[in-house]
């Protein structure tokens, strides 16, 4: 048997989640029914971060054993041209058989895209969040801080989260501004251990209610040590959440791709 | 009677293009039905460039005539109330009786989102033209500038494209390249007095045969010179393709939005 890594890109929209249900669309039904055609035998797949409906992804990576013999580029343009359009692989790599795409990841990267101007996206509608009232880039960057190091994220996770603990090291909160001609975006950037379920989209919807006055910087760190779910603020929307995806040790040379689109203002407006 | 202009945004994958018609939805049809419940009356739009399935737009201008006295902001987030996710209005001006979308215009701005990587998109799906094969940035350059200028497009023109001549004046003819995680982006950026149907479709396949070697930056001229469109390349899919929007006497103070997406930042990933 062979172990085969693949790092793949999606857009959320067009499946429900990552995970297998029956009767209903997944990027990893998806996905193994391509892979299953190419190698000609049933083979299922494992992924470092799963994701829910409307989630996008970046850079997801996945594994699977299988006894089929084929060029890398068999799976990725053999099975490229299997997929649905809302769905890529954009690399594989033969792995040995310790390497596991969930458990060998030590860290994971989220994106939020939020645009912040009084009309709702529309060119981008699925593609970012959206809030209509000004926000302030100071107060949600203060907040932000108080989140990083090692926390009991229970005031931020959903109700049915699996997770066994619910204390994460949050190495990353970082969030970025752009002006642009309609408005504002504003680019949320976490990474951490591992995020309990709805996590990042909780972090989401606490910031703003800093960003628009309605809680201060210091009222999100007493939510956050309150590690009451009820204290927080409405989960935002999945639109503009996606997986970056997850962090392996150098030494496994596993294709990193941080982002499809690189930094702000690569190009002058 | 009162004399409205609107500025909108659309995602063109979710109409069957701008123009109103039977069975089918269009952008056309969705903002007229939105615009009728808001003045109480029927109510017809007509636009600045009209745009063909698939096609989007990040600043298209449409003008209305309406008897209804309605706050400005009643165009504007009462209509993206009722209007299709993938649409919104973004402003709204009252103008004067001699205003008109369209014949008031004097340019016209298109930009074609071009992914150059190996593998085909799949995050960006529907949102950008891809070609798998490296691109010369430079042999692209020099043959767009042979364009420049008023010439005869009929090598670039549709079949059917119902223009009264096939002389037009190109005022820009841009090509930007940006460098990013998984391969490379273009931007081509054009500017016309008015553009024939499918010309910048037809121009950036024709470019592409250029950055892909397979013609001479001259040989691009030659074929311009031909006005066959026998000669040249064939239509790029429409998926890379925004309308940014019509060109008026700055008198009018008409809003412009330049893009809605002016950066590679702005396709979030």
């Amino acid at each position: 048997m062979t172990r085969i890594a693949l790092g793949l890109e999606y857009d959320g929209r067009a499946f429900h989640g990552w995970q297998r249900q029956k009767d209903l669309s997944s990027v990893q039904a998806a996905l193994e029914d391509a892979l299953t055609q190419i190698a000609d035998h049933p083979l299922g797949v494992l992924c470092a971060g799963r994701t829910d409906t409307g989630v996008h992804a970046s850079a997801q990576v996945v594994h699977f054993d299988t006894s089929a013999s084929r060029p890398l580029t068999a799976w990725v343009r053999g099975v490229n041209a299997l997929l649905p359009p809302s769905v890529a692989v954009l690399w594989a790599k033969e792995v040995n058989a310790q390497f596991h795409a969930r458990y060998s990841a030590y860290r994971r990267r989220y994106r939020y895209w939020l645009v912040n101007r009084p009309q709702r996206p529309g060119l981008l509608a699925g593609r970012v969040g959206w809030f209509h009232a000004p926000l302030a880039l100071d107060a949600m960057r203060a907040a932000a801080q108080c989140l990083v190091g090692e926390h009991d994220f229970s005031a931020f996770r959903a109700a049915g989260c699996q997770a066994k603990s619910p204390v994460k090291l949050l190495t990353r909160a970082e969030i970025r501004q752009a002006h642009h001609a309609t408005g504002v975006v504003f680019a949320f950037d976490f990474e951490a251990s591992a995020f309990l379920h709805h996590m990042v989209r909780n972090l989401v919807g606490s910031l703003v209610y800093v960003g628009k006055g309605a809680w201060s910087p210091e009222h999100l760190r007493e939510v956050l040590a309150s590690r009451n779910r009820a204290l927080a603020a409405p989960t935002f929307p999945p639109d503009g959440l996606y997986f970056q995806g997850p962090v392996y040790d150098p030494a496994l040379a596993i294709p990193e791709i941080v982002a499809e689109i690189p930094d702000f203002q690569l190009f002058p407006v």
